[in-house]
């Protein structure tokens, strides 16, 4: 068989694609009667405002377009964070957002600097968008060192906290990083920022070459909307807006458009959730702690944890037994770990339940003696 | 100043993003009393089930992510297309599907192929993905003749029916040209399909290398909802799912899903919009062709017209300060023509009677000397 002969399912593709490893994002079960701790969702509905705007929105103006520049909703992410709207942009979730600023802001033949233990999606788009992707690794105690990133590039990510490991980054080593790192834009993906980290948000109208990317997937309960979005200097902006515009003119309907506005409106709301799950982390990091896990200091709604007697996929396949879904990364340096979202009050109850069956190690003996 | 100093407003953007002239959606105005016939939606409102699924799903499950495998609403296009629904894939409206097959599939080297009067968003994305573009003219009755589409090429691009021009091509010639373009994709773009041409969706079976394209934002009047989809053979949809997979792995949040699949199942209203459009289209284009107006002979909802004796971009000029909006094409060919949404019986008439008071030479002469 020839070496050239192409794999007849690929022969149509793009030859860019055909190595391409896509992102897997978190089970979805379908059924019911799970407690579901992998994909960082909140475990409370979000605004009551939102819900009630969405199903207002629901009628005969669906057969118009959006509007394609949302301003409105523009206008009140801008008022929020003391910006002009001309300083934001919205987009189909933060993915979207994140994946026009690879393509618009983050190709200049240098690689993209991204943390070794960080969101897998960013080396994804990477790859998508023909760029290398350079990882700088985490230092023994999974922290970023910002010194590392001062090294030639065609832009930083950075999430803050990071993600799956949950350690916030204090605002001045952003500030240290964008002050030195003057010819590349900077991404801080804010995902998990509303449960206790310093959003950079701040810093925009001092650096022209920071991008602010926040989502309302997680503090406002919405991972089902789809609705993201981007704070930075005007021209970054309009970079963005440029691909956008050269992509999909309106990837916001107007059902999102509506209730997106009304969830960040309601900031009682947003403080409320935020309040209650950091609560829970807080109680969920103890509770493990006693059981004899690791666990990373987040400042996000989840917590990387690793038992040192414990196998990381077979407690997850143990938790999956009994409904309980965590995640698990087959990936260097955490792959003993567990991602662990912080649920409602009593979803981390039973995990812990869960988890001190699993692991105490005289019922742990017994139990291999005498299966229940 | 040195020819190489980049622009300041531009100096963070990637290199292929600064040539790039992004496509211009057709005005949205915000206030009332327009009669809004320049962008091709529906004036009919979209399906009441539609509307109250989407009511319903406004509920606190948005905390969840969707599926991002969307397999009820993919498994209610199969089954509407005799197909399964690994040959389905779904987007946010059919300018994310095309993207996804622009960067998916077409990317070979060689040129992709567009007639010359098309949709303006097919040069933007061969911008975008940095494929060249090569407009193949249309015939001097504007009609697409396939023989012209036999020459080296990364995939062709074939409205049907055609935008601007309304025209449809018969299905044999879709079958003809199949047959003889073999080594790339042809893309069916049918986003106006239902108002009377001919679905390839019935060659899916028969050609590997077949992707036919929808919407629900005509036939449906859900422009504002943002749900597309795309037809083709098992490979061809692995190949957008692997790029919207390492793009955004959820871009229809669960209030469209759950629309999307409520509108699809309520096939008597969409027969119900469709004729009622069909009806003012062939109404209208009667009573322009009285006016001495040339019409294209239209399958879709919207008429491509020219007036031998008066300038197109002052009749639109003219109608919208009668608060009337149609749309006018600065490009070549087209230049003295009118694309004029088929809007509800009541918003034709009062277009044709705006422009009856235009035209009219005996009223046209007589407010130049005495203007109203």
């Amino acid at each position: 068989m020839s070496t050239t002969a192409p794999d007849p399912a690929t022969r149509f593709w793009s030859p860019a694609l055909r190595g391409l490893s896509a992102y897997t994002p978190g089970e979805q079960p379908q059924g019911t009667g799970w407690v579901k701790l992998n994909t960082n969702e909140c475990p409370y509905p979000p605004s009551p405002l939102a819900l009630q705007r969405m199903a207002e929105a629901a009628d005969e103006r669906l057969r118009l377009y959006p509007d394609p520049t949302a301003l409105a909703l523009r206008q009140t992410i801008a008022a929020q964070h003391g910006l002009r709207p001309e300083q934001v942009f919205v987009g189909n979730g933060s993915d979207e957002v994140l994946a026009h600023a690879f393509m618009g802001l983050l190709r200049h033949g240098q690689p993209v600097l991204v943390p070794d233990i960080s969101y897998s999606f960013y080396p994804v788009y990477c790859a998508l968008y023909g760029v290398p992707c350079q990882p700088v690794p985490l230092d023994e105690h999974f922290r970023v060192r910002v010194a590392d990133y001062l090294q030639p590039n065609s832009g930083i990510v950075l999430p803050n906290p990071n993600a799956p490991t949950g350690i916030a980054l204090p605002l001045e080593d952003i500030r240290w990083l964008l002050a030195r790192n003057t010819g590349s834009v900077l991404v801080v993906d804010e995902a998990y920022v509303d449960f206790g980290a310093e959003s950079a948000a701040s810093l925009v109208d001092e650096f022209p070459h920071l991008l602010v990317v926040q989502t309302l997937s997680k503090s406002r309960g919405l991972a089902g909307l789809r609705v993201g979005f981007a704070l930075g200097h005007v021209d970054l902006i309009q970079a963005l807006t440029t691909v956008k515009d050269s992509f999909n003119s309106y990837p916001l309907d107007r059902v999102a458009l509506a209730g997106a506005q009304a969830a960040l409106e309601d900031e009682a709301h947003t403080a409320s959730l935020t309040r209650r799950i950091v609560d829970s982390r807080e109680w969920l990091a103890r509770e493990l702690t006693a059981l004899g896990f690791e666990c990373l200091p987040s400042r996000a709604n989840f917590l990387l944890v690793r038992h040192p007697r414990h196998s990381a996929p077979r407690l997850q396949q143990d938790l999956r037994d009994r409904k309980i879904l965590v995640r698990h990364f087959k990936q260097p340096r955490i792959a003993e770990h567990l991602r662990i979202t912080v649920g409602s009050q009593p979803e981390c109850e039973a995990l812990v339940a869960a988890l001190r069956e699993l692991i105490d190690p005289v019922r742990h003996r017994d139990s291999k003696v005498t299966p229940a």
